[in-house]
């Protein structure tokens, strides 16, 4: 049997099935998934149209309960809620049962396995899709959503071979593209490109809805500030544990874009159109360059 | 004769056949206009390329000499290009043409008028399409660009009933909404739902951009990213005029977002959870009611 044919054959438990889990579970089904798949969460309703919905097979509140069978687990909740679903999971999950996850943060899901399972605990691969939308919950998922997306491992020295790859597997078999780099790395690229954006979405929506006038204001935005802002519809509490358990690589590019933000100001109130232009085509040609435009 | 169909007869000059001009004259091409349509502007090759692709009856370099037949003049040139437009044409402009403009900002072109055409000067309306995409010059025009979108007219109190109405009858052909408000409130409106936005994109792909390992930052950007940073493809040149010719109202937006910001940076650093969540969950119910989201 190859190690794709065993992973198809295997019983896959999802810890939260919102947008990523539901997707996943989608995603895995339309491209040949046998295997049985399981969903549990805190809140029934979410599993019942979980399984109406056929994202999951069965489904349990008991989080112990349905891990108990599991040969993969995916935990796929806000990170703030990742180290409780470890606890409630640990006593019930099998030696040698794989878990993976999909923060958005690292270091933090992995100090958290550490004090649930211990040091050197080998069995647990931290991963992190790198794809959403602005949509939240189960009715938000679809088989689709990963396909050709990125999915970075960030594993440690002493995580199993064979772990890795059973989450590989089933990432490319989702439709993704699997890379690995260390977690302080990944949290400090992920801060620049997805953490800082959407600070900056949130602050510029929440700014204009201070303004007098707000209604008037948004009916005058163009497509443009629509694309910008779309991100700020994220969901909040999982943005806010994003940034609890990644601040302070996130404070670090804030405190970058506000020097460089403030030297826009500055050229501003001096009229300095040579500076601003500068800026302008930097950026451009860098935006440019990096979707392939020319 | 209507006055939609006396105004599909007249002669229209467009001064600047970039998207914005090209489009207009695809969009009343593709809603019957039958009158001829004149192309003007600094590069040949550009009135060439326009002429080529339909969307000028002709074209000439010498902007007086384009005007001179004209019953309605669209200038449609970065914003620190408008003046010395309206010194090559006041020679030569028809006393009953009227002129209107596609400003981002709209009192310095105002301003411009005042000073080039003196004080008073009723044939003069000024306006702005709220609509545009990244992408800039004659080959990025569609007649669809102002389908449903709006248009806004900064009329002055001695602005001409009759040349508004023409103006209002040259947008409706092409598709859009027009609404009339104050040059002073279009361009406090303006500089928080676009020239803020587009400040804010420029500033973090620059600010990214200076980061090590640049291109691996990039590539591990998703589709949030892309959207987010889609406005600083837009025209260098033409921002940096907005930013000169409206800064005023554009400095303090950027001020009231340097303070929503750094709250956002000292709820960061102070691990307040709650306070953030606050923040995102304003943004985000601002952001849904104003898409129509529920």
């Amino acid at each position: 049997m190859s190690a794709a044919d065993a992973f198809e054959a295997q019983t896959l438990c999802i810890i939260g099935t919102g947008l990523i889990g539901g997707s996943l579970a989608l995603a895995l089904k339309q491209n040949g998934y046998a295997g049985r798949i399981i969903g549990a969460g805190r809140t029934e309703q979410t599993l019942i149209d979980a399984k109406r919905l056929g994202v999951v097979d069965d489904y349990s509140t008991d989080m112990a309960a349905a891990v108990k069978d599991a040969d993969i687990i995916f935990i796929s909740v806000p990170l703030g809620a990742i180290k409780p679903v470890l606890q409630s999971i640990q006593p019930a999950v099998r030696a040698d049962a794989v878990i993976t996850d999909a923060g958005s943060a690292k270091q933090s899901v992995i100090d958290d396995v550490r004090e649930v399972f211990g040091d050197g605990f080998a069995q647990f691969v931290p991963g992190h899709p790198i794809a959403g939308t602005e949509n939240s919950g189960v009715r938000a998922a679809f088989a689709e959503l990963y396909q050709n997306r990125r999915v970075i491992l960030t594993p440690e020295p002493y995580t199993s071979e064979q772990a890795i790859d059973q989450v590989t597997t089933m990432w490319r078999l989702a439709g993704a593209q699997v890379s690995c780099m260390s977690a302080e790395h990944h949290d400090k690229v992920l801060a620049g490109t997805s953490h800082l954006p959407h600070m900056l979405a949130f602050a510029l929506v929440d700014c204009l809805n201070n303004l007098e006038d707000i209604d008037e204001i948004f009916q005058y935005a163009a497509g443009g500030f629509r694309d910008f802002t779309r991100i700020a519809s994220s969901d909040p509490v999982m943005w806010r544990d994003i940034c609890l358990h990644n601040s302070a690589p996130i404070i670090e590019m804030i405190e970058r874009y506000q020097n460089e933000l403030e030297g826009i100001r500055q050229a501003l109130q001096g009229q300095d159109g040579e500076t601003l232009k500068q800026i302008f085509e930097r950026a451009k040609q860098a935006r440019d360059a990096f979707t392939g435009k020319t």
